[in-house]
């Protein structure tokens, strides 16, 4: 089993990405935020990159069925439901709804990786999940640290080096790493037992904690390690749970055929 | 003190570099081989990006003046003097030459280094005197490890992160670092007092040791920490040593003027 590991989105989207697995870490707060959405029973997220088309998308479909999520500057957009907190994103809110969904850096890597075989979404809460899914698979790997406004953060690389180092010990035919992969392992190896102590030091965790307590807070969230099972993935430009997707893809098809 | 890390040429291209020194860090090979050839008392050496240019510019210089260096799959180009060895950069060859130079990945990252206050050329032969003279330059520093075919490489990076690691100790008024920066230092944490090792667990060093022999000596030569005080400096598209930068300078302008 091959892995890579990209910084930015820029790093990302100059890679050959054809059939190989993407694997889009945005930890704070992307990533752990569509988790939380997708975990709750929301019925798919619709990644934007840009708000005025976050806005179009949503005008186009049924009130009652929708929610504009994401941010600019990390904080919620003028007339959006949401922001991008994991923590609002909550079963009550979310059950059922189709969440158009804009953010800085995390929707700009999820587009970077077009082209790649799948696209999933991963962070600290479904590690252990994706882990699994990933070694099941044995397909060439790249983990897509979102990092933040094309620069690398800290955050990311150590939930990569994490998933690296599950993956040393779950894949059955061992793991070939790029210096890119040995750089997030030997990261992820400080921080063992101190995720939290990462996603502080980190420049999305400075900004967060810039921000104030209410932001500050979505960082012991997204420092939590395998609260979720669901993988998010990624088809025909939509997020769905993995092992749910062809059904709820198969809807979208009878919707679209009205 | 600001440091940042940059970890390919593509990502030094993309940041903002006015009123910063950038450090070209190709420990394995070109960094250590300019450092050599300057310590061993050539006139000059001008990077050029591609074979043909370096051809082109040899070409009009007086044949006993000027030397031929440089490589492409890290083999010497035919009709070249010489190759990307360090070793081959003696005092006998290289004494009052001119050395037109290319390389895939080094003389790149000198390119996208452009537009910086100073660009100096740095590895571990010349480490300490590097981070004496940024200590005392006080400004702010881009760290751009070279990588290879544009994708980070883990001998720069350890370099880069001992690099850190000197600064924090000089620097009077202590050190700011972006991730990147802590990304580095930390990697370089875990190959502190084996950076031969790190050398050849590297994309870089896994290409020379598939090489052969004559390659893989390259590795201990590359590897050695502070054998040289000479900090070699971009002035005018040409390499020259800091320190008499001045004086090489203004000999040009003379033979210029004739």
């Amino acid at each position: 089993m091959h892995i890579d590991v990209t910084f930015t989105p820029s790093d990302l989207a100059g890679q050959d990405k054809s059939g190989r697995t993407v694997v889009v870490l945005d930890v704070v707060r992307a990533s752990t935020t569509i988790i939380q959405a997708i975990g709750n029973g929301c019925a798919q997220v619709i990644p934007t990159a840009t708000v005025e088309e976050a806005r179009e998308i949503a005008a186009g479909l049924p009130p009652h069925e929708r929610l504009l999520g994401g941010e600019r500057g990390s904080q919620r957009l003028p007339g959006f439901d949401l922001g991008n907190s994991p923590r609002e994103y909550t079963a009550d809110r979310v059950r059922g709804k189709i969440i158009v969904f804009t953010t800085t850096n995390g929707t700009n890597t999820i587009h970077a990786a077009e082209g790649a075989e799948r696209i999933l979404i991963g962070a600290f809460a479904n590690l252990p999940a994706v882990a699994e899914e990933l070694a099941g698979a044995n397909s060439s790997v790249i983990l897509a640290a979102a990092g933040r406004l094309d620069r690398p953060v800290f955050d990311d690389i150590v939930c990569g080096g994490m998933l690296i180092q599950e993956l040393q010990r779950l894949a059955t035919d061992g793991i070939t790493l790029t210096d890119a992969g040995m750089v997030a392992l030997h990261v992820y190896q400080n921080y063992e037992g101190r995720i939290l102590d990462a996603l502080r030091f980190s420049a999305s965790g400075q900004n967060l904690i810039g921000l104030g307590e209410e932001y500050q807070a979505d960082l012991p969230f997204c420092a939590q390690v395998g609260v979720s099972n669901v993988i998010p993935v990624v088809q025909d430009g939509r997020i769905v749970a993995l092992s749910g997707a062809m059904v709820l893809r198969q809807a979208q098809d009878e919707q679209g055929g009205r």
